[in-house]
């Protein structure tokens, strides 16, 4: 484990969960209770959520982004909004919105404003004021990015997911378009990486000073 | 030569002009006139326009398109708009503009209302009104046609075309976001297919009567 | 929910069931119900299915398309066959019948005329006369909507199946061959996308005044 | 060079003209003409085409083609038609007919009988009986090779072309659709491989025993 | 069911047993034993092939192959070896063995002779003797179909299979290296067509007339 | 043009100079003066960078990032940085250089210090204190963003170039490299779109006031 | 099997266990002990593993590799170590780290090093020393094999992995990393191949001689 | 310029002579000539070599390899032939030469033994005798690696080359092939990357011993 990575990043190493059971996470936020980090886990098993819940009582579970977070980032600053395109794109985002709550960046959810429903983003707009960074979460063409970076003067981060079928080849289709957006402010993450959209995003929002708990 | 096209299909054969001489197309021409058949013709080299427009004074001759057309439709049916995201995806908005000519269908051009300008659409609708079908080409990521889709009722005929760079791979990010367009009246041709964008949408608007000159 | 989707774009939302409980779609159409709509999912789950037949008893429930619709459409204009080139090609044309039929669409069906049993749709094309669009599903080399649309002087919506093995690829040996149809009048849509090109072909079937129930 | 090949695979070595210069194929013709081999070189450059003419006057140049063969075949049997679906695929049919035309075989061109245009090919049946073998050259979808297979009880050999543009990705969509042809006795080769198809059906149509010159 | 497949093709049409129940091919092979025609169903799943069995006495299941025949072909001609470069190709070179075996072709199986074990091939190239064509099972690089082909004067029709892993994706670089043969005698058919495979090597051994039973 | 972009967006429109005439590109940069807006032009040609040249005295013209800029920013703020991992990544990185100095936004070129030399990075990890932001340009493996990633705590945006040959497929291997980064700061943007990286990066380090002249 | 290979390669036969049962492979084991030969088997499942164990009580079973081996290599020549990027990396490392073992090679682990924390590889170069050949094991972007190839003098053998996931494309994204590496004594083997990458690493180090038991 | 890598890495840099002018090429060569290194430089263009021969007398300029090196090796130890497919194989194998020529590593050149001539490579074994390591150099379907690796107990290292044409793709069949390898001892580096092939296998040769001039 890194326990050095709060004090040169700015922010405690995050357990990566993917094959891991909840004891092997378990042993990691006892270190780094130990050592007096805020300690988050993604892409944790069902299994493992709840032996982490059962040892952690504090702990915030979020089943829908499959999160593990434990100790409070004590006041927020900042505001990034994540913006999705349909219902199926929810759980990349809230592994987005779970990463910038541990991160102490205050958020807000801005679902289902898909460009095939034109009127929705417009409707919308004032909520995404005064954003420092915003995420922005889409399958299938992934065109929403290019759209609300339009309407928008902060970076853009672009979350593709694998939402979709056939000629989406896995998530692909959205990625290609996301890379390819005409807006100048649009850059991608990879495809499903909802905690690497969020955290990038809270970077941009918290800025050159980080506190490290 | 197929001249029995225009009563089988309801227009006379088009002929592709990549890799074919002035003269070639010329000796289709003259037999489709001789016919009675108007004559159209696409990917025309600079060379071979020359040719034609020499000696055919009547010809209309497109270098945006790289078109040649001979015949009147003698009046307009239905009505198509011609919608491009950017000013490099003009030469395939011409291809389907001079097709829809050929066909006698009405034809509008919405240019440069790509989504990174997300207030230039919404002021162009009211163009778009009463359209029997819409054309929309677009590079880069492609995202255009969803956002026309979610605007109209009728069936948006997608053109990706290869203007882009890099992860764009010469159109295919834009086809892909087409195919995976979220909006459910959307469907798509090959890269810089604006003679086949346009010929679909010009059935469409002509309906099942097809006068054949 | 979208309800004034009816007004704006002719028809109502389409439920896409993917990954969503019977009790989910139950409310969407509800709601629909309520509002005097016309109801409509596709990708019902088995579960699903039997959840919706159960609270709604005239839904008319297609185990081969996994669709589910409820409100009759009064009518039918326009007529939309269905060709497919195989058997397995079947669910998604039941997708794109179920879809022409929600839309009050007339349609037929005309199975297993692939290309290597070149006598059998010659045989059928009496049944194809008058089509104001024709939808073609194959999976394999996605040969058949080019012979199709050879024969057809309408509009031909291709949608390619992911039937098939090895150097398919998923569909993606179909969707290149529709997209690269030598036939003017072919268009394609996603890989499996039995509902969309059911729709657009309704939209052109039934032409620019759409009914709303 | 390889001046036993003749008797160990029934036909001499063939000259793979791409980057040699007429000099370099004039060494091996001398030579084979030595051993009394016939000779063959495909894939000729202009200039190497115009030594090879002036260096052997009773050379068989084909320009289409590309191709130069020296040496008569003594008789022709077997019976191998070369297909194609539109003129541009006919540089890689001339290919495969000079290679028919070396080997020994009789051969026959059909051309254009593409599956847009329905009618052609069945028009040309009665040419096509008696095969051993066809070769069928297509680009764009690749379909027609499905159509042949499904009209003829002997082998098929598909040639695709890398004619078309966009989704074609130079001549894979062909490739693709030949691969997943749907018809039981249709075979491919690499794209523009116009020898390779000849060879092989040539192969075929003069059965185990190989006359050698 | 297209009973005329054997007059118009010189062989009965093969069931395609993938997602078929035991009593749909059953259905099948009872017609075609009514019109007194050698039957043949592949890719057959266990139940199915058990329910077969159990119908038919006579039937030869081949489980390796997933495979069932019925009908005697009444002696052999021709001969056709199928060869394969390791023991994971072996249920494709079944498929392809049985196919043979039904078309009344004689086969002969030259297993494991890879080209990482050079010594092998040389070994059993007597067995190989006299081919009128040979199939060619290969996964992993696939190789072997060259260097079969360098040895021998007949077609070779090269199966590729997806045995292999990691950049292999599916059989991909196998059949990419059998395309690309530097043998002038190879072709190749779709990954893990044992059947198509077989079936023109058949075509090739019997020649221009097929008994149909 | 788009005069309200730079009220919008903070930062004016920047023209996209490929296949623009100098004439072109030399109107768009008057009516912006008019405006009062500075002005930056990328993938000037030769031809049209003179042209500017002669026009606009006082423009910055970059030959290696083939730019041209116009007006003064007024100062500068934040740090970014650009770091390249060898010598023929430089146009891309002087383009991401010229961007940020347009938007007044200070920089600094840390070049050549490629993962393959490892001690060079670390000896240069000085000059990179205090960045707001990062742009790392890199070809072939993309390594360098990870490597820069791991040392830095804030955003690094990467840049992939079209540096390399054989399976980098121009720039493919380097784009996968960098989305599939281990560094949870680091963010891609499409291949050689070195204005991209910088613009997104200057609006990182400007924050959320945007000076617009 | 080919008991020959010892004397010929140098090293036995070793049992590829994908797909075979434990019986299959103890009847390889027990004719290579019968001719004195040392055995190996990779990718044994734990059914397998469990008979072998049962079968060879002093065979050596790594349940994280999936390897068993059976019998000493007396003595070890050479150094090969083998480096990881990640704890996922793992399964992989150890099938290399077995591989080596079986050949005779001395070995040492040096684990999660992976370029996000830069500071990690510096720490444990020391341990590196004396290479003959490395292995670096890593999924993702693939880049810690440059970083390793450009610290050592020495051959590095870079074995990418499947870690990873979204645009990683299975280990594609790795792969294409490592073939790029701008370090010049970088070479690659296939996806997940732990055992090539060592086999190839132990040759180095062992140098022309072989024992072979 | 890095002149302390012969002290690390064993061999003094080499230039990448891709984009560079004979004068920039010069530059480097008269700074390590400075420092008593050897000079190397690949991929240097017509008009490079030229001036580069007329600055350095003494270097050793290879037209075809596109190479030119300066100072001698004084001696060589070890032995790595260097075995190619076909004749357009030989400008990347030429490349692998020079760079084993100026490590100071015995070398040869066996030429054009593909294996569609399967008699050719036997013949030539026992010039293979004896090596530390062989570099295979082969385009197309890239099946030789595999067949040397068979026949040798060394590491083979495969340099796949951008020959052929249609679906090799710029060289991906044969580096696909290569990596799918069933010949344990076969190692792949980029297509067409001669200069590394050389270099690895030079490595192995030279042992863990490196004389730095």
């Amino acid at each position: 484990m890194d326990l050095d990575r709060a004090a040169r990043c700015g922010y405690p190493e995050v357990a990566f969960g993917e094959g891991k059971t909840g004891e092997q996470i378990a042993a990691v936020f006892a270190a780094q209770r130990e050592a007096g980090q805020r300690c988050f886990a993604t892409r944790v098993s069902d299994e493992a959520r709840a032996t982490l819940a059962a040892r952690f009582p504090s702990a915030v579970v979020n089943d829908a982004a499959r999160t593990v977070r434990l100790g409070e980032a004590g006041g927020e600053v900042g505001f990034v909004p994540v913006v999705t395109a349909g219902t199926t794109d929810r759980p990349v985002a809230e592994e987005a919105l779970e990463t910038l709550r541990w991160m102490g960046v205050r958020t807000a959810l801005i679902a289902d404003v898909g460009v095939a429903g034109p009127h929705r983003l417009p409707e919308r707009l004032p909520e995404l004021a005064g954003a420092d960074a915003a995420v922005v979460v889409a399958g299938m063409e992934g065109a929403l990015p290019s759209v609300v970076g339009g309407h928008l003067p902060c970076p853009v981060v672009a979350v593709p997911t694998s939402v979709g079928y056939g000629a989406n080849f896995g998530g692909l289709a959205a990625l290609l378009g996301m890379l390819n957006s005409c807006a100048a402010n649009v850059v991608a993450v990879n495809i499903d990486a909802g905690f690497k959209g969020g955290y990038v995003a809270g970077l941009i929002a918290r800025g050159p000073t980080f506190p490290t708990e």
